[in-house]
């Protein structure tokens, strides 16, 4: 017997196009002349650990309606982990053993979707197989909604989290102008270390709306001083400010814009707000002004039913590039997004080496922000329109989303 | 001149729905053969006080598209207030201004889209109004996210905010089953007094989610300990549980469950947290458990671009029909919606008087929850189930959703 196949896994925080860049893989391996069947490793690298494996192959043939509706589905089919391999000339027992499963299963290649953390663990993967010999080919897909990730255009679901936040930005504006006072809503993004989330609630500017009036990203120090006398400013010209800041925001020393809290009731708590809830007490306080902050949360990971057409697309095109590169024999690499133009909007899939990319974080460029550091500039604009274009076609059954049955992922 | 026209005003808290109910009078007032004219009062009952008024009649006429996009835009077109009318016994002076107007502008039907309050500013003018003998005829037209209003099976805006509930419960639940460890997320959702809301985050479950795994809404006496003890519970047989909780719930004593807490940081604020926060802590001190909470915020009152078809459908009618009642007399009341059936689900649109339904709340019935107050049950489920169906068909412009331009709020 002579049999190939290959596998993949998911890894790192949910976005709403991880599971089309699996349903690309898939796909790809279905019209693959190489490959027999594709098995997914469910947690991330853990399952090739554990032997939790899924033949995803067998599970959806002959049900073609299963991959849309995968593409479409939010967070991962095959479930994430947080784990990182120890460096193999530390302790390469797990190694060894994932080697061997690779034998055991016929895999000629291994596809991880994911993060930074998951190209680090592409790249130790790579330099162990290297070293051995192994003719495994180990290809990253990107994925994240920060879109941090070097030598790539942009990152899978970015697009979507960026159309789910200007989307709600231009819905809270709606919320915001009805009443006839002064007053300042705070919204609080995602992105730890970079600002291109934060950045995309500039999309929700139109013909008539102005918010987000203000956008603090991390790339710029923060400064109270200056917010204050921002928000201030604007108080005199309207009555409702929005405010858009990332949830990394530092001051000049580096240090976190946030409030450790000491709860004074009954259960006796402490806990460590986020940016939004600081920037709400600062203007309460030092403005005496009726103010909101609203945390979008996890739903801008999550919210699949608004994905951007686009990004599923492209999502979709890597997953299937990601398996044709390895049958062309690349390894040591991860598949990338290629803008060639921005107006019409293309792109081409190409790839590069992993070591160029993991434990590497793309910020935005700080003459893409304005000098004031309170909003951004044309061509990062320019840069994002093209991402949040075209809906995802969200099948509905009484009233809500259809997505893919995911509870053999609560079996464990 | 033989003019005669009508007047509309929008009040309270936003919903995706109360432009539809706008959208229903506009409609009904341009088929009607006894109105000229439809004025929008702007801000509510201010807006008549200010003689900030739109000739609605004009600005829509001849733009048909405008009134189904008008349909389906979040919050209030004409803008809101929180202006409670004195009491005419105590100051008659805002009375007299408002009727004056009234015969200034040929109105001979006042209709206020609103919730509680609002239905309590329509109990006044219409009292008012029959004791000064006036011919205008007021009409409440209902809208609140939180389904507290009387008379009515369930209130425009309610569906829609259900809908987007139950959605963005099940995409949280694709988000937290992915890690195969211990995890509890708490979701706050809204509804200070009544727990309705809440309780349609039990429409997410379906074949494969049984999330959410507990719910507890303001009607039942919140126990910290009873739910530490169900969390503890469901920790055994599950990895990952989730809480659906009113912001409104309370202990035996009356009490919001929520923490006022003093901060610690270089701002010094103190500010109260949620039910939902108070929670989080609460969880991560007694069982050292990964504890996530998510507040849904404002969006559930806004993200139109997720609205039930159905709510919209009922709204737009009950606008409608306020204009057709006002045509036969009909005055001191509030339209209601009267469910005929609920499989095939089918409503039929009526009137109640008016101080039946102002300064009263409906409240979920204690035998459509479970003994142990942490769950719903069947009939409950039964009631919500219709209202959530059908998809808001948006049209999106740049990759987002197209709303009316409310420009003219921000220009006072």
């Amino acid at each position: 017997m002579n049999q190939k196949n290959c596998m993949v896994a998911q890894s790192g925080g949910p976005t709403v196009a991880i599971n089309a860049s699996l349903a690309g893989v898939i796909d790809g391996v279905s019209a693959s002349s190489m490959y027999d069947t594709v098995y997914g490793s469910l947690n991330g690298i853990t399952g090739i650990l554990n032997d939790d494996l899924l033949n995803l192959t067998e599970l959806m043939d002959g049900h073609p309606e299963y991959l849309s509706r995968l593409a479409q589905t939010p967070a991962m089919y095959l479930g994430s982990c947080r784990y990182k391999l120890p460096h193999y000339l530390d302790d390469d027992s797990p190694y060894v053993f994932i080697f061997k499963q690779f034998e055991t299963y016929h895999i000629e290649a291994f596809f991880y979707i994911g993060g930074n953390d998951s190209m680090d663990t592409v790249l130790k993967l790579s330099e162990y197989g290297k070293r051995i010999g192994s003719s495994v080919r180990i290809i990253g897909i990107p994925k994240t909604i920060d879109n941090d990730l070097c030598e790539t255009d942009h990152t899978p679901g970015f697009g979507s989290a960026a159309k789910y936040i200007a989307s709600s930005l231009l819905e809270i504006a709606h919320d915001t102008f009805i009443y006839a006072v002064k007053s300042v809503t705070i919204v609080e993004i995602m992105g730890r270390d970079a600002g291109w989330l934060t950045a995309a609630a500039a999309l929700a500017r139109n013909g008539y709306n102005t918010a987000p009036h203000l956008i603090y990203l991390p790339e710029v120090a923060f400064d109270p001083e200056d917010f204050l006398l921002d928000v201030k400013r604007l108080l005199f010209e309207r009555n409702n400010v929005i405010v858009a800041v990332s949830e990394g925001i530092r001051d000049a020393s580096g240090n976190y814009i946030s409030a450790s809290e000491q709860s004074i009731d009954t259960f006796g708590h402490s806990q460590l707000s986020g940016a939004g809830k600081t920037l709400e007490f600062l203007v309460k306080e030092k403005l005496g002004v009726k103010v909101r902050s609203v945390e979008i949360n996890v739903l801008q990971r999550c919210a699949a039913h608004l994905a951007s057409q686009t990004d599923l697309d492209e999502s979709f095109a890597l997953g299937k590039k990601a398996v044709a590169l390895s049958e062309e024999g690349v390894t040591a690499s991860m598949v990338t997004i290629e803008r060639t133009s921005n107006a019409p909007y293309t792109v081409d899939y190409s790839y590069a080496e992993i070591r160029q990319i993991a434990n590497e974080a793309k910020s935005v460029p700080r003459e893409w922000i304005n000098s004031a550091g309170n909003d951004i500039e044309q061509p990062l604009l320019d840069y994002l329109a093209p991402l949040i274009l075209g809906e995802s076609q969200v099948s509905y059954h009484n009233g809500l989303p259809v997505y893919m049955d995911v509870s053999h992922l609560s079996k464990h």
